[in-house]
């Protein structure tokens, strides 16, 4: 159903590489261990990056964005426009992800993978199927050639960001109604009630909340997904393009080993989707954050995922990635800047 | 027994600019609180720095150092003299903390609080009333005069960083066997045992907590600190120069509206002494992290401290907060940097 190339298996991580960071870390000017996950950050980094010297300097951010059918049902408590308006608020600076990529010296490229957009937009790149999926409460949200599509506008994105020589990307979103879809996608995958899930998004009331939920309730039932069903069958089934897009630019990134900084819960159930389509995909993940967002608990827990943040946020852009990027960056400094015992000749532990 | 600057009450918090941050940070471009803690920081700060466009860009790391004569008793896996070699280590540029501030640009100063350095080092500002703690299993750890010049030293240091403006000030400390005088400070502070404090340090094994834990609770039964008993006189009993100077420094700080970055355990300690000494300084306090040492979530439940990371560190210096200035940093550049809903023209929610 997907282009041959997205399950194609990924590079090996380096275990050698692990190995020599690991015991520079150990040489370092610091009680072993002391850096907590920052130090095994920097090991991760260095495995995953093939280096002595791992490196996080590069990072540029893709934001998907796609419009939903299913934002109709009143699912969220923002109008539909609203998916246009932050693209062109993305590409003139003013949203939160295009201030931190400022701040952080990091390219913003605005892909349009399926909004309502009917011209293409200035500063954004247009790369689309179709304008917005279909509402999933009464047919499938997407047809094979569109989830296809969708892959590959992904792996576009990848190869545009790649002559950068990137050390690593943020893949961020934006989509009225998408906290929707990827709930119903992550009930799907993890064969969980939709109530467990479904959260209140960017910012839907209890009775907004149920109203999801059972709209997603209604949907698995109405496309017959039985516990089992396939990644693929799921994402044409309630999936949207934003979020194929991303585990489009998951699998493309981790197949030329640029490792992903995952976002919250929608960016999190891309790459859940992605990681049932090609397992091999998994390693290349660093998880920025856990969300505000009740259902991303479920989904870390699924990908067995540890989180560097846990700040309430629930935004969405690829702006908790963003965040937590100058802490791989410090982790890569500490890891390559700081003295050994020998070289500050500091003594070493008793004994 | 302390100067009388120390009790002096520190200038209230602007709640005016508390409320236009709030108000700003409902009209950015994104879900009302949907950036979660990331909004209240650059609301709080704000509110502390009296201004409309809150600022972490200045932030000078100031570093103490001291030794313990707790550290005769085999409390630390470390030997005694790595407190000297570190604070070398420190200003020659090999220490994480050294890395950490050129990479975030900071200034690092490095105190000799109370080591056991017997002339100047290069590179360190020396500060002590005497070499070292004593050994608090045997006697007092400080006399009243020292600990006063300690709280000096700390208001000195502050004063000369108060020269560059700084928006913040982040506090660090080295001092093999601080980790002891810390829990036993605490251990008195919250009434609660030793065993439920003391915790690996830099990196004992169980049986030498268990032997910290022993040596608290006996210095505790030792210098007779009953329930209630004055930090002052706690900290003359089982304290450390170099957590005194700290202490002192977040007084100093507070009382000229410079807002703290706190550390982990032994800062959080001197943080805890510093308010109960003198409440007033406690809005300017931003916990930087939980860590991985055991003690440190009781005395952080204690000060109602909510720290922005959680990563297991464990090795001071100020390291913590220096990885979490980022994090302040990119919350002021959305404060002030967002676009409204009106600048943009984005709908905002419906109804």
């Amino acid at each position: 159903m997907l282009p041959g190339w997205v399950y194609e298996k990924c590079p090996d991580v380096s275990a050698s590489h692990r190995e020599s960071a690991r015991a520079r870390q150990d040489q370092l000017t610091k009680p072993r261990g002391a850096l907590g996950r920052i130090e095994t950050l920097a090991i991760d980094l260095a495995a995953l990056q093939h280096t002595e010297r791992p490196r996080a300097a590069r990072v540029p951010i893709i934001v998907f964005a796609g419009d939903h059918g299913i934002a109709a049902r009143g699912v969220s408590a923002y109008p539909q426009e609203v998916t246009i308006a932050m693209m062109a608020n993305f590409a003139r600076g003013g949203a939160a992800i295009s201030v931190l990529a400022r701040e952080l010296g990091s390219h913003l490229e605005v892909v349009d993978a399926g909004t309502l957009a009917e011209v293409p937009m200035p500063g954004i790149v247009t790369d689309k199927p179709r304008r917005g999926s279909r509402d999933f409460s009464r047919q499938t949200a997407l047809e094979a050639a569109d989830l296809a599509f969708a892959f590959d506008c992904g792996k576009r994105a990848v190869a545009r960001a790649v002559s950068s020589e990137p050390d690593m990307l943020i893949l961020g979103e934006m989509g009225i109604g998408n906290t929707t879809s990827a709930a119903a996608i992550a009930a799907a995958l993890l064969r969980t009630s939709a109530d467990m899930i479904a959260g209140n998004g960017t910012g839907v009331d209890a009775e907004g909340r149920a109203r999801k939920a059972r709209a997603i309730d209604a949907a698995i039932a109405l496309h017959g997904l039985a516990p089992g069903s396939s990644p693929e069958r799921v994402l044409c089934a309630v999936g949207g393009l934003e979020i194929a897009a991303i585990a489009g630019a998951i699998i493309a990134a981790a197949r030329q080993r640029i490792p992903v900084l995952v976002d919250g819960f929608i960016v999190s159930v891309a790459a859940l989707a992605a990681s049932r389509v090609n397992p091999s995909c998994r390693p290349y993940l660093i998880f920025s954050h856990r969300s505000a967002e009740q259902g991303h608990r479920l989904v870390l827990d699924a990908l067995e995922a540890r989180p560097l943040l846990d700040l309430d946020l629930r935004l969405g852009e690829g702006s908790g990635a963003a965040l937590a990027l100058p802490i791989l960056r410090l982790a890569c400094a500490l890891h390559n800047g700081m003295a050994t015992f020998a070289e500050a000749a500091v003594p070493d532990r008793k004994g």
